[in-house]
């Protein structure tokens, strides 16, 4: 077997927990390095915090008090907002790192945050190193997968993609995003102000278009609370008949006035039919596709240890999946 | 909109045909010439040969008699084997051309012809242009496909993929291929001898088992004919209890004793449950994908139509799905 590849941790919470374990049963990487701006999570060892096999290592508070080899894959599970995420990746740049990331805006922020994109491309192009952001969603079924499925057929004139999440299988902090318990008025409040719900769906709208050829004219977002009409037990309580049991997202991509593509994303306690990815492909063949097991957070988890095996091999810059490969080149390994 | 592609349709067979009619439906390509080795086809053109609206391209015997600019895209439909379609490709190479190929054998090539890989990598290397072999099946579902899938969950220990194939909606050489209305003993012969059946079920197994990151150790590749239990109809007349109703095929990877990829192709008249592929990924999720839809032949000509589109962005070389990104990074358009 190579040398394992030394994995920095930097974020140490509910999902950098969960890479934690992922890493710990991964014998082709070896963390070297782990970090957290939480000043309590200071006082704990990596080992500890991710009740994992994984070596003694302080949890320091900045990149600059980890010792890392050169070209190190730092898995950041900190931010969802790019914005948030820019001076740890450049301080990872700056360091000689590679980063992947479950950020959820550096999936795809080509279209929102170009020129954010930019500098981060052009900073990694010269400091030789990748970025790249992925996660369940944005970053994969709603995204990358459907934009590989639709290459199997010509003439595509639609595409519908739904995730279905069961929430009661899923973390508390992601319920309380999702607005369980809560009376549905205050949810969409806040759903209106951004202040909770899902972060990415326009993401993968914009970045499965790209992987289909399109630009797209029009977008539309809408999010509303699912209201419960039976009682239902959650991580946060009972769920009483009229309280909010969960979210759901819609993204429209229009050409020409034409609804070409459709994201609908469904995270409610108990979902009907149970937790599933469907993709429709509406071209010269009906494709289409029925995924079962994905669970978000372990996905999240998986993606990012998986492609820390592949970044130090994928060309420097800012990288999305779509122009990731699954492999190198054979002989440029 | 861009100048569109120039592609060069090679081989006019059945494939080649279907090639034609979705480059008429894609106005990011234009035809600029069509080479058939095959006396009478010459006589035709090639929007006659394609019943599409293509340009009227006389059919001619060679690539040397075919005037198209550097970095064109040939579309190879001729072989299945790699011995036979190295000189075309390495024709191709010479003057210039890409070359996206429906040849089973070059979609994953590594493993069983290494030394043939290798001449084609160095010389479309030193030529500036990419070779890639795509198809269906090898090439798509039972193996990128699934490679992919997989990147979602961590401790993969097992996978298993189907394709169920109803052969009936399928053109007549298919048919003949899996021995349809043959009797049994005649066919299981044949598929001994190599002489019949799919070619690149191993490949597919190569191809996913290096997308797993895996070593496989030991393959055993097995076919055997479906016998009809009841009397069908189909292209080559009635098929009577006891005769030959199609080919089953299953390739099994082992690492240490342990049976850890396993891939059966069912390609019958009148397959029960109908035509599907089933991708089951037994690792800490438990992943399951159903996907409907995929016609063989529609499906593979998609494949090499929307490759086209891309291959000329793709690093110099031969590249398979596994190592050709969806896209290039974005700046590198």
């Amino acid at each position: 077997m190579n040398t394992p590849i030394p994995v920095i941790h930097y974020g140490l919470g509910p999902i950098g927990q969960a890479i934690g374990r992922t890493v710990a049963e991964e014998p082709r990487l070896v963390s070297v390095g782990a970090v957290d701006i939480d000043p309590h999570l200071q006082h704990h060892k990596l080992h500890e915090i991710c009740d994992a096999e994984l070596p003694e290592l302080p949890i320091v508070g900045s990149l600059a008090d980890v010792k890392a080899p050169e070209g190190a894959v730092v898995l950041q599970a900190t931010v969802s907002r790019l914005s948030q995420a820019r001076d740890q990746l450049m301080e990872a740049i700056a360091r000689g790192y590679n980063v992947v990331s479950t950020c959820e805006e550096l999936v795809w922020p080509w279209d929102d945050q170009p020129d954010l994109a930019r500098e981060l491309d052009e900073a990694a192009r010269k400091g030789g190193v990748t970025l790249l952001g992925v996660g369940v969603n944005p970053g994969m079924v709603m995204d990358t997968l459907p934009a590989l499925v639709a290459r199997i057929t010509s003439g595509v004139d639609a595409v519908y993609v739904a995730r279905y999440v069961d929430v009661l299988e899923r973390r508390i902090p992601l319920q309380e995003k999702m607005g369980l318990t809560k009376d549905p008025a205050w949810v969409q409040e806040r759903l209106d102000r951004g202040q909770i719900g899902h972060v990415g769906l326009g993401a993968s709208l914009q970045m499965l278009a790209a992987g289909l050829g399109w630009s797209l004219d029009v977008i539309s977002i809408e999010s509303e609370p699912i209201v419960a009409t039976e009682t239902l037990e959650s991580g946060l309580g009972f769920i009483e008949p009229g309280l909010c049991k969960g979210i759901r997202q819609k993204a429209i991509g229009y050409i020409a006035g034409v609804p070409r593509i459709t994201l609908e994303l469904i995270m409610e306690a108990g979902v009907a039919g149970g937790g599933r990815d469907e993709t429709i492909i509406d071209g010269d063949q009906a494709l289409h596709m029925h995924l079962t097991g994905v669970h978000g957070d372990k996905a999240t988890a998986a993606l990012i240890v998986n492609q820390a095996l592949h970044v130090q091999q994928m060309p420097p810059g800012l990288q999305t999946m779509l122009s990731a490969p699954l492999l190198p080149r054979r002989g440029q390994e």
